[in-house]
């Protein structure tokens, strides 16, 4: 067994390798000025791999995954995993208008014809309960990051509080609060209009408190933004945010210290600045059930 | 029966709609800043659709190809037809290196995937001969330009010798040139290194004519640009060039003006300022067979 990686995710799939104890090899990617990828897989390939590359920003990796499978069962390799930190597509899930392609079907069942097994970490399921659904007829394994999360809290703050954004966030905010014993509060969000949302916050002296704001991920930032603001409004002192994806660029991360909020940490499903918790061991203990 | 279209090559779909006597209709695409894509169909659609979508800098086009057409088929639609004026990945179709893809198989099976027929123009195949090997189990149809290209040049040129900048290129040269009883010339390509090439002319006397450098597509342009001073230092004048795929950005416009070519036209496989042959009625002919 070989796990195989990509240069823009190389340190995180190198870590993945040695917590397996399994050798690591890079596929080689070119990308030509004319937009088409160039893939070389190394050679000769041992009947079962292990693909880790994560899939933020994801059209082209996706490519690159069809030319890289297609090509690694040519060579003879019977059995391929994907693990893929951060999943791609699986937000739309549901078509809002009609003709809205529902995005996290097409894909998830073009990543089942791909791969025979698909691990990721706190995946954003929202109408659906299991990753199975979006991934048919192949194993497909969701891990979660609540532990390292919980433990990374313990290391790192005084009597914290954590906060959700959004409904939508409690599972998250739930599952790390929890079983740590720390307190937490949920925002209710309501939409105002397209771009316009107000958010609620429960009564909580959260002046007592190092504020926490938990999600699974930031993107634009702008839920986040306008919680933390309330936050500062209603007396909060010291704040941080702490996310699984961080699918968001320098921009949003200036935003953010704008709007009060100290420490930024994120988990290495994708690659960031913000980095704080290394994926590997939950991914590596994954893998190995 | 309904022509489907992308913003990104919107002209070109409704003209072909026009040559066919069919209505015209957008598929919408929006990327997000965390670079996935969302897909809105027309809602209904006929039983059979034409995807009208040309495929230079292809990875986010193909994805997004994968999403309609799946949406497509989930509103009933039978019959897919992809018309790509340019089709991608064609030119990978051997592994220089060990383990590196064969994109053009690879690709071409996608396609086969999602497409009940293909249609093309002038697809740069080296290695096969017939379109429909590179996309198996499909009607795929290959069209060539060159007899609008042949009557574009009577009407603009004056005692043309055309020439090809490399034995490759001999197969587009001969089947403009032929028919039209023009006159043309052939150049030999040496490689004398991974970057250096030496390119040899024929001897001709070039200042007697108009030359026209033809080829199936400009990317980066070297070679044309190579042919074209050795050209200008045998005595050319008057110096244009004509292809089919205009794949190339400003800069390399300017390298081929500084290399004394001075009209540059191409088909309108893809949209690029140097369009001047539209390929709408030659993909009717074709889709009406």
């Amino acid at each position: 067994m070989l796990v195989l990686g990509f240069a823009d995710y190389q340190p995180q799939g190198e870590a993945l390798a040695r917590e397996l104890g399994l050798p690591f090899a890079l596929i080689a990617v070119h990308r030509f000025p004319d937009g088409e990828s160039k893939v070389t897989l190394p050679v000769p390939l041992p009947a079962e791999v292990i693909l880790c590359r994560t899939l933020d920003h994801p059209n082209d990796k996706l490519i690159e995954l069809l030319l890289s499978v297609n090509a690694a069962r040519q060579q003879g390799v019977k059995t391929v995993s994907l693990v893929a930190p951060y999943l791609c597509y699986m937000r739309q899930d549901i078509a809002f208008h009609p003709g809205e392609v529902v995005s996290q079907q097409v894909i998830g069942q073009f990543l089942a014809s791909l791969f025979d097994k698909v691990v990721t970490v706190d995946p954003h399921l929202h109408r659906i309960e299991r990753l199975e659904q979006a991934i048919p007829g192949r194993e497909a394994l969701s891990l979660q990051s609540a532990a390292l999360m919980g433990e990374f809290l313990a290391h790192h703050t005084t009597h914290p509080l954590l906060v959700g954004p959004d409904g939508e966030s409690e599972q998250w905010v739930r599952a790390i609060a929890e079983p740590a014993g720390l307190d937490f509060a949920i925002a209710t969000k309501e939409r105002l209009g397209d771009r316009q949302v107000a958010i609620k916050l429960p009564a909580h002296d959260y002046h007592r408190h190092e504020v926490i704001l938990v999600d699974d991920m930031i993107s634009t930032g702008r839920t986040l933004i306008n919680v933390a603001r309330q936050l500062k409004q209603q007396g909060a002192g010291t704040l941080h945010c702490l996310v699984t994806h961080a699918l968001f660029a320098d921009e949003v991360t200036q935003a953010l210290r704008a709007a009060g909020i100290e420490q930024i940490w994120s988990c290495d499903s994708i690659a960031h600045p913000s980095n704080a918790i290394a994926l590997a061991p939950l991914l590596a203990s994954g893998l190995r059930k």
